[in-house]
């Protein structure tokens, strides 16, 4: 459905003009072979024309021809997301279980015309964003009779901008990019800016309480959402555009983190804000982690609302290349379109070095420009990058992968050292060996969200299963520690272990009712969430 | 079940020490009859001698009876929360539908007990926190055969105060100051005062969204509620502490604003704050109201954050006392426990005279001591003396009352020009002229939150249908003009017609089927919210 030159790579990050060569797969093994002490031969990427797909089990009819598809390209494309276990079956071209039609709807009642076409024939419907799940939440069920990923890609555009109430109506399906494009002429900015931001959507966002630029205060897309609008088998569900309303339980906060089983969301109003025109930013080293943590503690409880904190362990900022010795950074960033933000980065940066911090660096407007790149802008580079530098990682057995969560202060010196304990024993179990390493995303008043990045060797061919078992400890080391299963990664199918014991039990079955009234036959993403 | 010299006022806000004496009734009288040009005789409160309620249709037996109580001044008192027609019956003695049982549990079990001894009957329950309730939220449904209303003041205490993440548990029966007085000596705060803080609790503020303190970022108590737990006919919901999670769409947030309908919140764990020691405040005075909005605006939209930021139309100034000559207010505070809020003030002040704004006074840490009072202190006596001083105005026929809401500054100018002349035209018809105005209460990046006072004079025995007739003015008002039936006063009764219109049809039908999975019967507070 797209150029040859731009369309997405069936299985790196990025588009077909991201996938890394085979010197690039060769060097990457190279290093790994060292680090490991192993000797790893680098693998070679399935190419679409190796790909052999079970035989569509739908015939689309004329109501879905002129905007669906079952070709190799579209089915293998929307079989997976992105996390570790899908990249390594799309790195290989296994691709079982493919949705038998994409259908890439253009319009809003060609989204309607779809649901009514599955829902008169029993067909399972996945609503896609931008394939960016990491949690298993985009792929067909493996029980399901017939399958049809519903790509909003098509509805991508944003309609309105009302400047005076600093808002936008956005479709669901419009990029992470594109929105950015359509509000910069009006000097606006989302400043959604997950890790996926390229390559993940809007509608995305909100379905799955995705996280964004801003490590305090208004974190999640939740708060930025004013109204959605979702079109369900049983009619289409819209909420008021308010600024804030107390009628009620907030009908969004049920839509917000509904995964697709509720409808698909077809448009959001979402607020949006001026264009930053002063910043500040520094770097604090801290000789431990658990002092760079007491100091974004201090910080957040101050509500000073720094728009950056974010803390990388020692192996964190030696591992993005950012600092080394043994050192904790902690990155802080403040910004505003209106006015300079020098006294608060002073403010912030009086408490981290009273925290025990040593200021590594600082930029900004009262410092003068940022100079040569220091640590917090190599870290920013390296967050970007991360996706498209782990493509060149596959294929000689290399698990790595991440998991967040979030957990309240009192709780967080015993939950990270036994969720370490935790993972860092599967590894030695499974792996015989490997690392974990954390930073901090998000900060809040009463507690941080913690992001794990863990790594080791893995037979090759042996990663998926081997995975599994590392996920699995680790799944049960943060929830019974006292974590939320996910922070911001959403729950999907792969997290449902662990979500199944944080929720009340309550809940899930008023989830379970509610989405009874909009999918009375349960055939929206099945699987995500709750039973159907 | 309390101290006679302490107890509550069977009609007036306050305990009986607060009912205003004869002459003070009659001089408000002859005030209003000036004000008027009428002649109005001060009328004469009901005592609790002279009530007579209908026999009660429970025997409670022995499960009930340690904690249960029949009583006149029990019944009476519990058979209506406080709003326009609730004040006037009350004050007239007119009690012809109260509950049959009061139930005042003192343990989550004794809850518990009374939900199961209802459930097994048929009974229907009213949860009931401080009887605050502007919308008809707490009073026994007409078509009820039998009713037991649950009284959570015998859960007032605040068990756990983790002082790590800023955070308390706290029962749901405990009232405002009782709340305050167990923080205090740990330095903390929840800063949550809404208007009725003093006779209003914890699980009345979860159930209706209450709005308190703050006017700009966190401001209903939804943002500061980590956790809830809610005894159900069907078992204990009851959630995890986290300071954040995007695990699926929040359970928390259909709890808060459930109103009863969903069960019986018994505890809440909330974020508390550092008791502020560093205040600023100020007041702004302009020409016209539409400057001073466009103030709080640029104010709000600049993220500059706020405590206090308050608008009182040049209508509202005046009554209240505090300015004259036709001038809108703006009221303006920052406050916090770490750093100095000056410089924050000089720039919000900078922006409010920027819009046309003369500063009138500035007070705090920079400026030196308050002095003698200024415009915003005497308006923030007046905000909390409010519900005291009306306690005079019944019994002679005055229609007084407020409504507020939330809408969107693109729709604002005409917001406000379109619902004051509803409200102004239906006080023409019904009462023959009066008076309406407007202040805000809060305000967001996207649109402020406008609360209304009006007044009028009825026929006294004609005020509660005169006032249905304005009321239903201003209902169909505000929802037409894009705005929501409540910001912060809840939905209850009163305000189903303007509810229903306003929330997702799906949404409700959503609602009523997450109800049945906790109270299948539908016996909690029917008629609230949705249809059983």
């Amino acid at each position: 459905m797209s150029q040859k030159a731009h369309r997405r790579s069936l299985w790196a990050w990025g588009t077909e003009a991201d996938e890394p060569s085979t010197a690039r797969l060769k060097a990457a093994a190279a290093a790994m072979s060292k680090r490991f002490g192993a000797s790893l031969a680098p693998g070679t990427p399935a190419r679409l024309s190796d790909v052999s797909l079970r035989a569509s089990r739908i015939r689309p009819g004329r109501a879905l021809t002129a905007f669906a598809s079952a070709a190799t390209y579209d089915r293998a494309g929307h079989s997976y997301g992105h996390s570790f276990p899908d990249r390594v079956r799309k790195f290989r071209g296994d691709f079982p279980n493919p949705p038998d039609l994409v259908a890439y709807p253009r319009t809003e009642a060609e989204v309607s015309a779809t649901l009514d076409w599955c829902y008169s024939r029993d067909v399972v419907v996945i609503p896609y964003g931008g394939g960016s799940s990491v949690v298993g939440g985009v792929e067909p069920p493996a029980d399901a009779d017939r399958v049809v990923t519903l790509d909003l890609s098509g509805l991508g555009a944003v309609p309105d901008i009302d400047v005076t109430s600093r808002a936008a109506r956005i479709q669901a399906g419009a990029f992470g990019p594109a929105i950015e494009g359509a509000l910069r002429p009006h000097g606006l900015t989302l400043r959604h800016f997950p890790q996926s931001f390229e390559f993940s959507t809007l509608g995305g966002w909100v379905a799955t309480r995705s996280a964004g630029h801003y490590a305090t205060n208004h974190t999640h897309i939740d708060d930025f959402v004013e109204s959605v609008r979702m079109v369900t088998p049983t009619g289409v569900w819209e909420s008021r555009r308010l600024p804030g309303s107390g009628a009620g339980p907030s009908p969004d906060r049920l839509v917000m983190g509904s995964e697709g089983i509720l409808g698909v969301i077809t448009e959001a109003w979402v607020r949006v804000q001026a264009r930053p025109r002063f910043r500040e930013s520094a770097s604090v080293g801290y000789s431990s982690f658990e002092s760079a943590a007491e100091a974004t503690r201090r910080i957040v409880q101050a509500k000073l609302w720094p728009a950056n904190c974010r803390v990388l362990d020692p192996e964190e900022a030696e591992a993005n290349g950012v600092l080394g010795g043994g050192q904790a950074l902690l990155v802080l960033g403040f910004e505003s379109a209106e006015v300079p933000q020098a006294a608060r980065m002073r403010e912030a940066l009086d408490m981290a070095v009273d925290s025990g911090g040593k200021v590594i660096e600082r930029a900004g407007d009262e410092s003068g420009g940022a100079g040569s790149p220091g640590p917090s802008e190599r870290w920013r580079t390296a967050f970007i990058r991360m996706p498209y530098e782990w493509n060149a990682l596959l294929g000689f057995g290399l698990i790595n992968d991440t998991f967040e969560t979030a957990v309240t202060w009192d709780r967080w010196s015993e939950f990270d050292r036994s969720v370490r304990a935790a993972v860092e024993r599967a590894l030695v179990e499974v792996c015989a060996g490997g690392s974990v390493s954390c930073r901090f995303t998000h900060v809040y008043p009463d507690g941080p969200a913690p992001y794990y990045t863990f790594s080791g060797l893995a037979r090759a061919g042996g990663e998926i299963q081997m995975w599994r078992e590392i996920k699995a400890a680790a799944t049960e080391a943060v929830v019974a520690a006292g974590g939320t299963i996910t922070h911001h990664h959403a729950v999907g199918r792969d997290h449902r272990s662990g979500y199944d014991h944080e929720r009340p039990q309550l809940f899930a079955e008023a989830l379970r009712a509610a989405r009874r009234v909009v999918d009375p036959k349960g055939l929206l993403n099945p699987g995500v969430l709750v039973d159907p």
